[in-house]
């Protein structure tokens, strides 16, 4: 079955929006078996039309995103419509839905929204809980010769996605040519190198018959990515594993912050955390894990020396000797987070996010990661990740994640 | 000018690897008055060969990127050759540059990579002193009746923006058709929905001469977007700020975080956050900003209520008559963070971000965002963002960033 995809959008083509989706679909699709043979990105406007007629000639399945709002520049569902040769007809249901939708949140929807419940005559609605667009989906036999499947979805991410989940796929799976003997597992590893894992397996895992890998560096993450029958999987997640267990966590593409809150939940333990360079990132990833309420309850935030010493008891005479960034003082914050919230495990952060206030001893890129738990001592690790600062943001929540989750992982 | 790109990569497609280069291409080029007209991504192998031949039917300057490696599925180079009708020979100065740069990292060419160095004859070759694979640019008189410029660049980032810089720019400009009378602006909104803002200055905005219009829905933001020669772009300018100035949080295409710190630091205020249902995400965001320990120092992150008690001062009776998720709570949250922290403004937030917790009369989605500043008086909104998990603790911080803004504007 041969997939394209279709972004409509002048944001995406003028650098002002990322585009993610033939990125989040790409991946998406793949778990079905499917494979996207093209993705092409236009402005809004013509070259919609002209992006969906040349697709439907070439794929069994489109899947268009964007240009399904109230303004007058998106038109995809115009263009699809047009391509088909069907008529657009006012949907009683999808404007019923749409009204809904502004009455629930106490706002008046605009004479505008009205084009959103509009649908191809003999296509289906797909229902957006998320937003105002409905999706819409041609079936095969409405594009006549072309004979190929078109999906319309809303542009925003969060809209589309449980779109898909709730819409698409069933559909997908209803056209048939979806194998599925083929497997994927990716394995997920921190403080590793990309370089440091195919060195030690590549060679044994390219000996498994059958056995496709990737690797795929991502920020203070390696993930391996083994694609293969379920036999072949087994061997090389075998493989790896006897390696580097230890730095392995998760083999259910989970995100390091779900791993953590998974082990910390298995052992009943609960976390505090007490941030200064990452201002909040590594309870933000905790807390955008569903459940995280039990085993987290206290976050500080002491981006200033004054917070430091008021919320976590940390020294005056530490900060003064030491400095903010300093081995005692993330100890004292650890601990002092820790008396502080009652919890099983703290960890501390704090370092230079730059681009300002590096020194020749601690340049931008440095941090003390300490990490408290009850009855054991505290230990301190000094880092270096010379990056931009969202970056090194990222990178030293990563390494506090790791800190926690491996102290929970030693509870036993 | 018509410009396309073609990115090439298997792993794009898989969503293994997200794809930068139409983001990054499209911004520079559009520094150059230049719009990108379409973007295609395809596979390794021969869908190389035929977006190429696509491409230059249509286009006056094709960019390529990727597939310029020297393993068997990087066929770029064949490819772009044989949609020309050119040979490939093999260029002296090319592969002595290649033999140079592993000869300087101490390292062994492997024979491989010495098909890096062939070139479509009369083609020129587009050094890069950051990668093994030398660009190539066939111009627009080889690509025969197609009368297309073809750039080849390599697939890394670190290699391909500075090629573009060095070898790109300096040939565009000699093919002219390089407009600069065009410039962009982008306004911000947040607290408006994206048909609101059309219903009211679409029309008149259809009415200025030469102006081009875009909107762009984002998780509570709405973006305009004109494009356009300066007294057009004035006139839209001005246009849709008489109407919509208060909700207007940037003009210069900054995220609303980066608004919040500039506003604070222009008049020296502090700002605390006291946050239970974002977990954070409101402080990350602010910490974000470059230079935001000038204007943010103290962030409470009491996820539960015996955080709210002891770091907030919240009354045990508050949480047991009104519950957590309630309007007396997120006062005394703002408050207590007030006091605790000796900031000018203080903004807290409470609420059910699911999936589970909601009730008949608070269900997922509700939130209370209190405002405490010094000298006013407190102020509590209650909202509703029925969303996902990450998509309710993105719109909630976007609600208290626009508070924390709107009081700092408030106060002249």
């Amino acid at each position: 079955m041969k997939v394209e995809i279709l972004n409509t959008g002048s944001e995406l083509l003028l650098g002002r929006t990322l585009n993610t989706h033939g990125h989040w679909l790409g991946r998406e699709l793949f778990k079905l078996g499917l494979r996207v043979e093209r993705l092409t990105t236009v402005p809004d406007g013509d070259a919609i039309r002209d992006g969906i007629a040349e697709a439907v000639e070439r794929a069994d399945v489109l899947i268009v995103t964007g240009g399904l709002g109230p303004t007058s520049d998106d038109i995809t569902r115009e263009a699809a419509a047009e391509v088909a040769g069907l008529e657009l007809i006012e949907d009683e249901a999808a404007l019923r839905s749409l009204e809904a939708f502004f009455e629930i949140r106490g706002r008046t929807m605009a004479p505008d929204n009205r084009k959103q419940a509009q649908v191809p005559v003999g296509a289906d609605v797909l229902p957006n809980p998320n937003g105002t667009a409905p999706g819409i989906f041609i079936p095969p036999r409405l594009n006549g010769a072309a004979n190929c499947a078109v999906f319309l979805l809303p542009g925003p991410p969060r809209e589309l996605q449980p779109m898909y989940h709730a819409e698409v796929v069933p559909k997908l799976t209803a056209l048939g040519g979806i194998e599925s003997a083929v497997g994927i597992i990716e394995l997920k590893f921190t403080g590793l190198g990309e370089s440091e894992i195919h060195q030690a397996v590549d060679a044994k895992l390219g000996a498994i018959d059958g056995l496709e890998v990737g690797y795929c560096a991502r920020l203070a993450e390696v993930d391996v990515r083994l694609i293969g029958p379920p036999d072949a999987l087994e061997s090389g997640r075998a493989l790896v594993l006897s390696r580097f267990a230890k730095q392995c966590f998760s083999e259910l593409g989970e995100e390091l912050e779900e791993a953590v809150v998974r082990e910390l939940k298995q052992r009943a333990l609960k976390v505090a955390t007490a941030e200064s360079c990452t201002g909040g990132l590594i309870s933000a990833r905790i807390t955008d894990v569903p459940g995280s309420s039990a085993v987290f309850t206290h976050g500080f935030v002491t981006y200033a020396n004054e917070a430091k010493v008021e919320l976590l008891g940390v020294s005056e005479e530490a900060l003064g000797e030491y400095g903010a960034v300093s081995e005692p003082v993330a100890r004292q914050m650890a601990d002092g987070a820790l008396s502080a919230s009652n919890a099983d495990i703290a960890v501390a952060v704090t370092g230079i996010a730059g681009p300002d206030g590096g020194t020749d001893d601690k340049p931008v890129g440095t941090v003390f990661i300490a990490l408290a738990a009850k009855g054991r001592e505290t230990m301190v690790l000094r880092q270096f990740h010379p990056r931009d600062r969202m970056g090194f943001k990222r990178a030293v929540s990563q390494a506090a994640l790791e800190c926690i989750r491996r102290a929970a992982v030693d509870r036993g």
